[in-house]
């Protein structure tokens, strides 16, 4: 047993491990090594491996890994070997949108159920097949549907009583896609998908693009130093 | 001038001091410090020196930073004094999500066009006000509209042609919703909204909170080592 602090970032990459070698093994590719995986996929194989030894001894020296045995291994990492049941608090265009979305696995993610405090939202949404209900059974279907995580997709303004009402229900994992700082209490995990931090990285990209190199090395210039 | 490679976590993170420095503004602080940056926003102190020295020297010793001063230099660096002209290709459900988004600052970022290439839904859209427009008027649309940043708001199989036909049209930052690998050519800044890897975290997260310790400390066990 190992206790080591592992970061956002490194869950991340091992998301992105996972990936690769899910492409990998859909070309019934057998085994890879760092090096390999970081020239097809423009990853650092180094990263990779420093990554890896925070779960254990993966692979082989010389040898390799073998792909499905470090699939394997990454999707327990994860928590990926069961599907994780999430509803969705807010049943507007972007509440809708994400019902509706397609680019997780259903193995591992699926949406079950939507739920608005509009009476005129209620009912079931054709196009994703799942059922709009009232917020104030927001507890009840939590427990009965066996929901483990929760999506925030109302107004800012209404944000954080949402995050009060999951969390009262018994939830401890959330997505907020509502533009504002959110308080939780300890044991919480709270994640933000912050699309002005992406658009401002995007910006940033604009500004600089100018100077000539358009990858991530830059030049900066013009700032007095004082 | 100096020359720097600035990584995509920086930049990052200046958008973050800059919301804080933002919050500080309206409080009428005049003068902060990294530590009561870090202290006040659960950020890292030296990481916020070790940032800010990418661009220059900021602040004095012993008396730290003036607000409004980082501010002006941060939302410079960031690119942030001119506004962005945004498109969005795609005016289903989540295209039209985008074009009602809040969060951004509408000095910085402005939603100006959809574009879709289903007849059905060209016009205005009501609520954001915004016009939809027939994807084969995307160019000149982007050109009389000085449109800067697109958005991908198109299903996986339709999104890496909708990539082409922005480049094509001279855009050259694009932020992607859809969950797929896009190729693009030199010079193009593409970063993806991949809520799957969101998900993941959570799910890495869930099946770790049993451990004991619910915040970034987790233990691992029950890995072979081999």
């Amino acid at each position: 047993m190992k206790t080591e602090k592992i970061s956002e970032l490194t869950i991340k990459r091992l998301s992105i491990y996972l990936r690769c070698l899910k492409e990998l093994a859909d070309s019934r590719v057998v085994t890879t090594s760092s090096q390999t995986l970081a020239e097809q996929f423009q990853l650092n194989s180094a990263q990779i491996r420093k990554d890896l030894t925070y779960f254990g001894q993966f692979g082989e020296r010389g040898v390799g890994y073998n792909v499905e045995e470090l699939r394997t291994h990454l999707t327990k990492i994860l928590g990926l070997e069961t599907q994780h049941r999430i509803g969705i608090v807010g049943a507007g265009r972007l509440g809708m949108a994400l019902a509706s979305y397609v680019g997780f696995d259903p193995n591992c993610f699926k949406v079950v159920a939507l739920f608005d405090k509009d009476n005129s939202c209620l009912g079931m949404d054709l196009r994703s097949g799942v059922h709009v209900h009232h917020i104030k059974d927001l507890k009840e279907i939590i427990i009965q549907k066996e929901i483990v995580i929760g999506v925030v997709a109302v107004p800012e303004s209404d944000a954080q009583e949402v995050v009060d009402q999951l969390t009262e229900a018994g939830i401890t994992a959330i997505l907020n896609f509502a533009p504002v700082r959110l308080n939780t209490e300890n044991g919480i995990k709270l994640k933000t998908m912050d699309l002005a931090k992406s658009f401002e990285s995007l910006s940033y990209y604009l500004s600089n693009e100018a100077t000539g190199d358009k990858e991530s090395t830059v030049t900066i210039s013009g700032f007095e130093e004082k």
